[in-house]
């Protein structure tokens, strides 16, 4: 097992991480990443805009750039300058990575990580154990699952249930096919208008009878024939053996008539947007969180976490606004802070 | 005169101010923008990236970008979306704007803000008035001045006083002649290794004995001799009348050998990189700003003012980051913020 001290660890390589990293590599500090799969099991290092085929809110791209061609410049930029990320086989710098992501399957995690003293203990997946003098937490969001039985069970099996439309929406199963997405955010929508590209029909449920998504997002699927909305409508089963064939619906709106009504549609994938939960599991409540999980800072507008030397940046304390462009900035304050507090202790 | 109603004006087009028109536009709020020189007088639009030839920590971006592009990109994405500016001729959107910052001469700034009564009246340079039921401040910082009477002199007869080695550095009279950076921050040192690229040596004064910049920004002019660093060095005057012919140095580690003397130091420029104080005169004080005329914000963390429909993002709230893409991300802020006040109020 390898032991080593570490000035900067960085937890998370989505848009908060890579920038925290970039910034923590200029200032000389030598940041050691723990880039693996900071948005779930099933996902690339790089966080949810891995998941988004256009990212046309980043600044500085008027043209729009895919999610996982952005997140590659990221991390070339934080490699560039000195950032060393953590594999199968230990801390490994620019020259042992392929620049696009190269090795990201032996990318590490953080398994535990212990807070009560400085420097503070770091395992990771594989072992690989270091101890830090400060430590940036940006391990982001993953998708919730609305918790039926047969959801789990589809999406295991990779039989047309998903939360992720990138990934799975272009698998043959569903060209030219009706498929569903549940949710009424930003998400929901562009899941859907990327499906619409493969699907001859996306039915979008939404429970309430409103979008919550923004105006311009909306603008993509309402009036255009490719979507079928359905407003107050629950999915309340997923129907099918081997593969989704249809969903079973609850109409919200009806239930006050005594109705009670289930409806059925045929389906041939369901595909779930309804909002995401903070990767807090490994800090086992060594930092404060509210109700949905979300890191709680106590002084907003800085990172510090209130544990000394140790700060968050991007979707795992943001429940409100939990953009790219946020979470970027939210890591290079993260670093620029905890560069001051090891210019302080060192 | 124009009059028109609003629902979103921003002021200010460094990274703050595009991005908060990048999210108004998708937003579908149609912003409009006075872009006009939000850094200062003598600069263009853009705000202080315009005056940094490479940018390497603005993240997407592992090559690094001159200030000038990325501004321009930021610009022609917020236009993309629907963006509107403020020109001699009144509200102008992308089909009458060259996208290359065309017109910026004609870009206009805002003379003065009513914020007593919402909608709020905003009255450009060239009296073109609008009303808004939201306002997002973004109007940045500018350059301080050591406040020397020979020093504001030679500035304005560009005489070879400057704030701004990227306008000026490059100018015939500082050609392989020795010139003088006062400070002790990262743009100082910005300013110095710019320099550089021209003159036979730099000269950099610095009031104490260290840097307050970054050491990745550090280790570009120590032990470097094209460089010279001039500790607990003040200076007191500039010396020449037609164009700089030296500078009036007092040593202050010497001061208590009861020295007080002064040292002159042949130079042919002088750079001044002291900092920088945000932009809010237009505001005459309708809104809070703590001593060093920042905005001050009543909730950390977000961008509302305390005036009902008003934010304020990047420099001119932000006195501790000072970053672009922490002003990207306050931008991005302020108009989450600003278009759900707008839902709920429209």
């Amino acid at each position: 097992m390898d032991l080593q001290k570490e000035k900067l660890v960085i937890i998370g390589s989505g848009p908060a991480g890579w920038t925290a990293a970039i910034y923590g590599a200029r200032a000389d500090l030598k940041p050691l990443v723990f880039a693996g799969r900071a948005a779930g099991k099933d996902l690339l290092p790089g966080g949810q805009l891995m998941l988004t085929t256009e990212v046309e809110n980043f600044p500085g791209f008027p043209e729009g750039i895919d999610g996982p061609e952005i997140m590659g410049r990221f991390f070339r930029q934080a490699l560039r300058f000195g950032t060393r990320v953590v594999t199968e086989e230990g801390a490994k710098n620019q020259d042992d990575l392929d620049a696009n992501y190269g090795l990201y399957q032996t990318f590490q995690n953080v398994q535990s990580i212990d807070l009560s003293e400085r420097p503070y203990k770091i395992v990771g997946d594989n072992g690989f154990t270091v101890y830090a003098d400060a430590v940036i937490i940006a391990t982001g969001a993953k998708a919730n699952w609305l918790g039926l039985e047969n959801e789990m069970r589809l999406a295991q099996q990779g039989g047309g249930v998903s939360a992720c439309a990138v990934c799975d929406g272009a698998l043959p199963i569903f060209r030219d096919q009706e498929v569903g997405v549940v949710g009424g955010g930003d998400s929901a929508i562009e899941e859907a208008s990327y499906l619409a590209k493969f699907a001859s029909k996306v039915h979008i449920f939404v429970r309430r009878n409103s979008f919550r998504a923004s105006k311009a997002m909306q603008a993509r699927v309402l009036n255009n024939p490719k979507y079928r909305i359905h407003w107050n409508t629950e999915v309340v089963d997923v129907l099918g053996d081997a593969s989704v064939e249809g969903v079973l619906l609850k109409r919200n709106d009806q239930s006050e008539q005594g109705a009670d009504q289930l409806e059925s549609l045929s389906l041939r994938g369901l595909f779930i947007a309804i909002g995401h939960t903070p990767n807090t599991g490994f800090l086992e409540e060594q930092l404060p969180s509210d109700q949905n999980g979300y890191l709680q800072l106590p002084n907003p507008g800085f990172t510090a976490t209130g544990v000394e030397g140790v700060y968050a940046a991007g979707d795992v304390a943001d429940p409100y606004y939990r953009q790219a462009i946020t979470a970027a900035g939210m890591g290079a304050k993260a670093a620029i802070e905890a560069e001051r507090f090891l210019a302080e202790v060192a």
